[in-house]
């Protein structure tokens, strides 16, 4: 794409900008917006998600287990205390952060997990209160966990995300070995699931009184879903699950609805076989956008806010493999155009996300990551 | 995007393809399907559309005003005879090719070109019946004209599509400095629009009894609409136009319905100023996608045939400044992936056609054009 081009003609300027003496700022040329990014934090080991707390501050959750502080763009030494132990192995880990709608209130903050052995795990959802000086989280509680276990590290899902009506949503993963049981309601492996804010189960769920499936479920035929968002312009839900080679996608997600993993897909097995022959199925969801190649997508956000007033409504998908952050232009539920941004970083990007500052955010994977912020610069 | 390396990744194999002794033939590998490219004719000065006809011999416009006739592959050196004069200036010349429905018996070709001088000019439709040996084209007749003449080389439009009623859609453009007639229903600037095969106006068209509009007129609010093709899983019929910088757009035509140029363009003008502020407006239509950058689009297909089974259904859209092809997933009227072929070519592509015998074929546009056609490799 020509986008790419575009994206890679960056303009070094010196002193244009507010920078460490004698460096240079790179200027990132894209079609909508120029921006510079500003390193927040560094040496963040595979931060995964990050929650943006009233005032400025920020919490950051690395893979291996710690919960991180940022204040005031400082990142503290020392990690936030009162959270589980996880399993960390391989994907598995701390994962997605979310905090309660209530928060200046409640200060409940959310968090996924993966929790047990190597042998024998499942994805978890947690939630503690953080102290005022957010050094640490009390009245821990795990409210759900995968009613089964799994073996190996693999596809966890692990993103949370709030509803208007106050239920959250929290995705999961096939487990990697299991793909069969994400068609199979009577356990939470591949679905999404969605619970009151203190875990029990919404009246209201799709499944909440099915004999033989488990009523957590909201939609299920998911492989591995680590991104999703509401769309502030319809309201609908919006979520992106890694694929196989040449299968990752972007569904809508309706409740009770299922999205067909492994029955129907777009892409095939990393080993070259096919996973199905079939991309269509009765009764099975088709994707709003799916990528081929596959670029396993991270994170997902759509934009509001005053930063950058020519984003306003757009979706940003980070890239892990791909490297590269994704801005879609939507109209409604529809895609109507996009561009790649940051190809030229070379970073996995794991997280990407809106503060109430109108800065987009974003999380670098790799065990010296960075928490990256998007400022705007009028040309 | 990563479809580029992978577009880019070219197997070049010796032998085993039937070619010219010695030489060695590209394959290109992409994510459906491995093809190689064929050249069926070369030499042609700007080549603008072909049309297949049965049995396996093919028509091609060149700009400067000559018809072609590829004969079982080969280019007869000398050019159909019996088409009107056209003004060859710019953009201008001889455009769109089109077989009547009932071809066989009718022998009926339908072209599209500019008529008149530099300084006062429009977009004509002419048809002549082909002689059966395809050297003459006889009982020529102009079937329409566009009701108003402009200045300059620009913005004919010029393609031609017959739809399943029988009735003819062609498209046309705003002249290019006369970009407010777009809005303007008492002109044929920047319109689509339907005639009977006899030119003649259909009695259902949107504006066949408004007061003070051109009957003729189908859609409108068009900046130059140079690729028109049915979308066979719908009926609906699909459409893209070269916007200004940033804003070549696909639209699904409608009848009677305002696509908004120029008073709504998500793009700006060449030299940086903006078209309009809005997007966006009442009355008008939302594009289906739009590129920014622009790549300048040429014409469209939707494949159907039995030479590549993966692409069942897909869309191809050539692009001029892109100087690659286009490949849409489409599912009913959306899109929902892409990938951009042939961008190691290096060559403008100006259209883009499925023949009868499931290829697909492409003109490059220069003065040393090419008619190429896709062969399917199976690895």
């Amino acid at each position: 794409m020509r986008a790419m081009a575009s994206t890679l003609a960056l303009l070094v300027l010196s002193g244009m900008m507010p920078a460490t003496a004698g460096a240079q700022t790179e200027i990132f040329e894209t079609e909508q917006a120029d921006f510079t990014l500003v390193t927040v934090a560094e040496g963040l080991d595979h931060p995964w998600s990050l929650a943006a707390l009233p005032g400025g501050n920020f919490l950051v959750s690395e893979r291996a287990g710690a919960l991180r502080y940022v204040e005031q763009g400082t990142l503290r030494p020392e990690a936030v205390t009162g959270l589980p132990r996880v399993m960390n192995d391989n994907q598995g880990g701390l994962l997605g952060l979310a905090l309660h709608p209530d928060f200046e209130t409640t200060r409940w903050v959310y968090f996924a997990y993966s929790e047990g052995s190597s042998s024998a795990n499942h994805t978890a959802l947690g939630r503690g209160r953080l102290s005022e000086d957010g050094r640490a989280l009390h009245e821990v509680e795990t409210l759900f966990r995968v009613n089964i276990d799994k073996a190996r590290g693999y596809h966890f899902g692990g993103r949370i995300v709030f509803q208007p009506d106050g239920t959250l949503v929290l995705t999961l993963g096939d487990g990697g070995l299991y793909r069969d049981e994400a068609q199979n309601l009577g356990n939470h492996l591949g679905s999404v699931v969605r619970l009151n804010d203190d875990g029990t189960v919404p009246f209201d769920n799709p499944y909440a009184s099915a004999r033989g499936a488990q009523p957590e479920i909201y939609t299920w035929g998911h492989r591995n879903v680590q991104g999703i968002a509401f769309n502030p312009q319809t309201g609908s839900l919006w979520a992106h699950e890694h694929g196989p080679r040449g299968g990752d996608e972007i569904n809508i997600l309706e409740p009770g609805r299922n999205y067909g993993w492994p029955a129907i897909s777009y892409g095939i097995n990393y080993d070259g076989t096919p996973v199905s022959d079939a991309t269509h199925a009765d009764g099975m969801e088709q994707p709003v956008w799916f990528w081929d190649p596959s670029i396993a997508p991270s994170a997902m956000a759509f934009y509001q806010g005053e930063e950058f007033p020519d984003w306003q409504g757009d979706l940003f998908i980070g890239a892990l493999a791909g490297e590269h952050l994704v801005r879609f232009e939507i109209e409604g539920d529809r895609i109507i155009s996009t561009e790649e941004l940051l190809s030229g970083l070379g970073e996995r990007i794991r997280d990407v996300a809106v503060a109430p500052d109108g800065h987009l955010y974003l999380l670098t994977d790799s065990r010296d990551g960075r928490m990256l912020r998007l400022d705007r610069v009028i040309p």
